[in-house]
């Protein structure tokens, strides 16, 4: 199996899709393996404190492995989140990118789980971690 | 027991720790029995289907528990995020508020358990349902 | 709707099914509204300490979404469980029941959710919660 | 930091503190980047269809999460599980061992966060990912 979709296409196809989301997201890596995915942080994504927010983290787990999911099954597979469960591990400083590292634990034709590792720019201690879990509709894949 | 903050004085505390959070989200009704928040839907909630994103769905439960514990141990108590579940059971339609109706499973001294079910206005089934777990730091409620 | 399988009809299949199951558990009550489960507490459900077990929670808490889903789609249905949370809250003594009142948030074509609070028998504090997903697998009902 | 115990100790620990586990769980490894725990499958840990059973599996990474901590923390630590969330990925054929891959996330002065990703014994698809997070109550370390 290979992607359907490559770096540079994903990132054509959220923008289209997702406007938004061009001024919070980068795609740094996308192939096989997982997606590095990076928060653009800005004032919009702190909380008082100047720590980043945590529907902002929510938002980078899901993106991330929405981004996987369409990278292997094409644009106009549709994919919802069923489920998700995060852990807060340290308190992501407000003046630095994160960095999200996923893979997908598994691709079936029904569900699909994707692990989501959040690391400070240029720093190796985790930040949080997300498992999120979508659902495939039947049918639904054009 | 009884709250430390009632209604009033969260909506009024929150609206100067959180400006933007007076937007998005009222305050039902607060009491010890647990809170019922609202998310007053708007356009910058939605995503791609015209359906409440996730993240807006995470932060209003996350603010429900938030405000729960602070209307218990008071205004100078730090609590923080320390993981969370979420199962997203039905599609949140975007022209109508949600309402989220949380409680508090466990309040101890340094963790805290809330449950949040999430409802469409006027509707009874559930559209998601939350934990969020909050740790609060030793020695640090002044 | 109503229930295609009722309290005695479930714990003879049960019985019949997981005959282990038996020696551990008990359905309390069984409707439309959820289900009661007791965990007959035993010296085998113990760690350490004396407490009742994390997996002895666990598989109460899957045992007792496991029945729910039958007592709808019938013994021929076939349910799989895909994703557990939970959150274990107090100290469950050795010596007394363990009362899980479950209830369905959604019981979907493909997807099932449910969610568990267990307390000691006769009190009223929750010793702990969990949420339970099922998996329906396509064209197995039979 | 170094282990305060390595494999030989832990193992020689556990089978004082937890007798039965013995006979269902082996340290493959143990060090600083993390714990090889294997269920030494057997006819207890199957359900019907002859699949692991959930508990089975819950058992063994909360084990495995335990052995990390004490592995650092020492004998006298005291550790609670909080709580969990599982993921069950694809199905645990009841004749081959599962071996668990832990680490751990997080280790605070409180609450301790592990990762654990199960496997059949000679196989590289993931069974089952689970995160358990233990509390460590305060001035309780002798």
């Amino acid at each position: 199996m290979s992607l359907t979709m490559n770096k540079l296409e994903m990132t054509a196809y959220l923008a289209e899709i997702f406007p938004q989301v061009c001024q919070d997201f980068n795609i740094d890596a996308l192939d096989m393996d997982g997606i590095t995915m990076r928060l653009m942080v800005a004032a919009r994504h702190l909380r008082p404190g100047g720590t980043v927010s945590g529907p902002s983290m929510f938002a980078l787990a899901d993106v991330s492995v929405y981004a996987m999911i369409l990278s292997r099954l094409g644009p106009k597979a549709l994919a919802v989140t069923t489920s998700s469960s995060m852990d807060f591990l340290r308190k992501p400083e407000g003046d630095n990118d994160i960095i999200a590292r996923g893979q997908l634990l598994k691709l079936g034709r029904s569900l699909v789980v994707g692990d989501v590792l959040m690391f400070p720019a240029g720093g190796d201690k985790p930040l949080a971690r997300a498992t999120m879990t979508y659902s495939i509709p039947p049918n639904k894949i054009a």
